[in-house]
């Protein structure tokens, strides 16, 4: 990906797990983390993060609200085999097109299982993909996902999902980079908050977010300042680290990311 | 909590953690994976959960449409002292209620500071509650959190989450509780997926779910069946069981949880 120009407009993502095994609490999720990070590396503002049960009321209505609203969607889960898989009729019906047998999806599954297992019914579901819809790639496993309008729908085992996703992000389009800056101090929050409100305020160009948590060494509380002007977040940054300075505290860390 | 009666009805929640250090990757949501544990074990339903920014628009419009449709909203995150900790003053926005000084939450953070530092504006705002707001105690480091209507508002840092809501679930109202039994196989989905749709259809009294994984041992299949009608689960894992030996695949693991 080429680097934006600087006024670029800021791109924005929201991710929709389908599952109700995460709502349950039986697998802990671990796509929103990894898309959360990848997505940000690559200039795109993930905004939101859902997670709904497979019922297909509550896919369709979440699709079209997220879908309408930022540039793009990232579903994962729902596309096996089995009954409970239903994100691909899902996201037909938010869309309002046919839900089709894909030609290629089912070249991809009848490679796959050449003589090991039939090309049965249930496995023939994998190759449905709404009109209009254009596959994902699945080096894993290989029953692919697909992309139809600004939504990209995944698997939901992480490691396909993460495999889906680096054959797909070359096509996405990101905006400016946030680049972010971290300062650790061992100042209590209590103790920098109106400074620091100050320091925001002078700074409107950054977002100053303030993390405390506790550490093996103690108490510690992380400022981070994030912007896509790398300029503004080394002023931002070297005038916090002399406020903390000021207020006789310690800067543990200062890390740019 | 007293067991409730058999048809009782089916309560739900949802979680919404607030913060942008999620959905910018810096920080690893773990509040979600423990409220869905917590939640299921007191026999009430996570139905949703949302992660958004720290933006008072988006907490008031996603607090509103969840309170609505769901018995009980847990939030997380934002009710520091710092100028990003926008949680109360935009729960108060939702409710259409005035954000007081809480004479209780004054005195508990007058207690905590005693002697070691000012009770300066930045920490009185973390007394700031809704009008109408009850507190929740913080035994891990003193700022309380507040139940206001079905909301339940608490901190984002993990540990001070979890004390809060030790204190306060006994003041929750479970419905029956949902219990699951689960088979590990080794047939891949593809192969299973048909009678185990025929299986869901003649037990609609149950859900079953198929998760597929790679374990250390290779590819695994988990059918879980969830209920609150222990005797269902039991007639449909026994024949579930049976299915799978007469698909010549193997029970690797059948545990109840």
């Amino acid at each position: 990906m080429s680097d934006p120009p600087p006024d670029a407009k800021t791109v924005t993502a929201a991710v929709l797990v389908i599952g109700n095994e995460v709502l349950s609490g039986r697998t802990k999720d671990a796509n929103l983390a990894y898309l959360a990070g990848e997505l940000n590396a690559l200039g795109i503002r993930l905004m939101e993060a859902r997670v709904i049960a497979d019922i297909e009321a509550a896919i369709v209505e979440a699709l079209n609200e997220l879908r309408a609203r930022y540039d793009y969607v990232f579903t994962t889960g729902g596309i096996g085999p089995t009954h409970d898989d239903i994100t691909a009729e899902s996201v037909a019906k938010a869309f309002g097109v046919r839900l089709l047998r894909h030609p290629e999806a089912v070249a991809i599954l009848e490679r796959r299982l050449a003589g090991r297992a039939p090309l049965n019914e249930a496995r023939l579901r994998m190759a449905n993909v709404p009109e209009g819809g254009e596959l994902i790639k699945n080096p894993v496993s290989g029953a692919p996902g697909f992309r139809i309008g600004n939504v990209f729908v995944m698997a939901g085992v992480p490691s396909v999902m993460q495999a889906m996703f680096q054959g797909l992000k070359g096509a996405l389009v990101g905006g400016a980079p946030m680049r972010a800056r971290t300062l650790v101090t061992d100042l209590p929050e209590g103790q920098i908050a109106d400074p620091l409100g100050a320091l925001q305020k002078a700074h409107p160009e950054t977002e100053i977010g303030s993390y405390p948590g506790y550490s093996p060494t103690g108490f510690r509380v992380s400022l981070v300042i994030r912007s896509t002007d790398a300029g503004a977040i080394r002023r931002a940054g070297d005038e916090l680290a002399a406020m903390l300075a000021g207020l006789g505290g310690h800067v543990l860390e200062d890390r740019a990311e």
